[in-house]
């Protein structure tokens, strides 16, 4: 889509070093003095470096990408870039802290089918229990598998911690600072917020119905993902706050869509080529719009007996996505995909919008990144 | 102790309801704006208000002791009490968030006899299920018990962003902010790796001997109860940096003396006067300085076998309890508590530390509270 536009190298090997460099630079500093409280303490840093720089970084990505879009039409200097670049690293901070508690709230100890922070912790005090534990029939001692989880809970807090740090601590005009922590509480409200309903759902405090989810799974992580990376781009380069609001909103759109397709990608996708279970969504009992989608078709009555089982089969799960397919979830997902990507387009093309040509074009980079599942 | 000095009123009631008009305030906010999330999220928030408010306010109100006692020296105006009454209602949400991280990491639904926030979501799905897992012999779902856990992690973070809001919005002159800001961090990162340490005693990762014992109750404890706020009172009123650093010196050994008082007080104190269970840091199997000194002792032998069993009766809790006093235990803690009360007096009195008198007053206040056990 937009394909006349001219793109702006999002996904470019550059940026995402000078990102690493960023991260890794605040963790270390974070780690040294760790060290003064022992060697576990230590370690805990260590394993949480690595885990945080294995990320795709796609948030700090699409901050400085949309930084370096808008800011030669706002005249931004080098000292601005270098703010961005540290907001940006913060941002990836918030995200690894939502992740860890995340896992701690699911039991989980595996991302992308590779030992989380938590795994990586019960794996250190018994390789054979963290092996059995993945598959979920595990044989770990309590006591491990609580210090393992608590490490999620700390580590968690201690980022956190550090990502507010780096947003106070930024040496910004006072009402850029102050719209960058109203900006930041914002996004925390409303990610917990969706964590909330999300584990609602899941633990039947809340019934499921396609509004509910769709809300929720907005707040939890197309908010944090999108619109708060893109709107701090806005806020650091010192658009108009009209400006400010059509790029959150665009984000908005773009996030749901990101959302949507990784729910596709986890329930449909080739486990091979992306690094997900294919069908640990069904097998958790994830409250998915696909899965809300379903509750409403006949289909569910042959979907809803293996839903949520921990044990089901490679054959019940193909037949499931069948089934999924079938009655329309599949397509009403791809729909709505479209349709926000169609409202994010015309909000950037709007006269009022005061999205520039470059920006622009990093947007349809981006568009067209979700929809060929390259994000 | 140091009875000829004035003291300047810590515990009047004056103090207590300014904070917690200030704290109700800044939750209130926020529970507003919760509402637009939803009835379960609104709900939480009104929970977290209740919990929060019914706290001793120990921390806020030692932050504005030591402020007022300062202020009038350094001449501090209305604006910079304003922003201290600020700032100590953060550190107490501070102090909520480590409790409600605590009682998710011990499985704690109680605090002080009452429910806790966890507790209190727990009771709200199933009030029966609520009092028998409070005794610990539980039959509440595991959906409603992973529901009440995760509501205290988030609600947990939703508080330590709070707490991080407060310190990094208030308009104070760039080098004071930052200070401060510093000063959270560093309280943060000591009081996590204290937390760390004792859940690593507990689950065995790291063994446990008297000096490791101590050091993780000054770090998980006596720093951002006391260190913290009468630091920031120092920062906040403008004192002179080697008087501040002899405020966070004299407050390091007063919290350590405060956390000794609570160890003794919950092993030995009489529950129906101070509402802890008499045994329940012994039935948690919690290592405190008290422990570890008798580990050392032949009195170990005799307490080894019950120590941790959480079905401890009151016989053998009593029996526990007077092996401890005949090995020596209690003896050696009160001694280690005059020892850290008698060097935070020479601190204060010391010509170098710059502390006024009114101020010195207030920490002979703190003192003698903390030798009566009254904090």
């Amino acid at each position: 889509m937009m394909s006349g536009i001219v793109t702006t190298g999002f996904l470019d090997t550059v940026r995402q070093d000078e990102i690493e460099r960023e991260i890794g630079g605040l963790l270390e500093a974070r780690a040294l003095r760790a060290a003064a409280y022992g060697d576990r303490f230590a370690e805990l840093w260590s394993i949480a470096l690595g885990c945080v720089l294995g990320g795709k970084l796609l948030r700090p990505r699409l901050l400085l990408g949309a930084f370096d879009a808008l800011a030669p039409t706002t005249g931004q200097d080098a000292v601005a870039r270098e703010a961005a670049l540290r907001i940006a690293a913060g941002v990836e901070l918030l995200h690894y802290s939502f992740l860890l508690h995340d896992d701690v709230i699911d039991g989980d100890l595996l991302r992308r089918g590779r030992p989380n922070l938590i795994g990586t912790v019960l794996r250190e005090r018994d390789p054979a229990a963290f092996e059995s534990q993945a598959r979920r029939d595990g044989d770990a001692s309590p006591a491990d598998l609580h210090w393992a989880s608590t490490s999620g809970i700390l580590m968690g807090d201690l980022l956190l911690s550090a990502a507010h740090q780096v947003f106070a601590r930024e040496a910004l005009p006072e009402p850029i600072r102050l719209r960058l922590l109203q900006l930041l509480d914002h996004t925390i409200t409303e990610s917990v917020a969706g964590e909330h309903l999300d584990v609602a759902l899941s633990d039947g405090v809340v019934s499921s119905d396609l509004d509910t989810v769709l809300r929720m799974s907005r707040f939890k992580t197309a908010t944090y993902t999108f619109e708060l990376p893109l709107q701090a781009a806005a806020i650091l380069a010192g658009a108009a706050p009209s400006t400010e609001d059509a790029i959150g909103a665009i984000g908005r759109h773009l996030g749901v869509a990101f959302q949507l397709q990784d729910d596709l990608l986890s329930t449909f996708g080739c486990a091979a080529e992306h690094g997900k279970d294919a069908f640990s969504d069904l097998r958790e009992g994830k409250e998915t719009a696909i899965i809300a989608y379903a509750r409403m078709t006949s289909a569910w009555a042959g979907i809803e007996p293996v839903f949520g089982d921990p044990r089901l089969s490679e054959e019940s799960g193909a037949s499931v996505r069948a089934l999924l397919v079938e009655c329309g979830a599949e397509g009403f997902i791809r729909s709505l995909i479209e349709e926000q990507l169609r409202a994010s387009s015309e909000l950037i093309s709007s006269p009022g919008s005061g999205v520039p040509g470059a920006l622009a074009g990093f947007f349809a980079d981006v568009a067209e990144a979700i929809e060929e599942r390259r994000l």
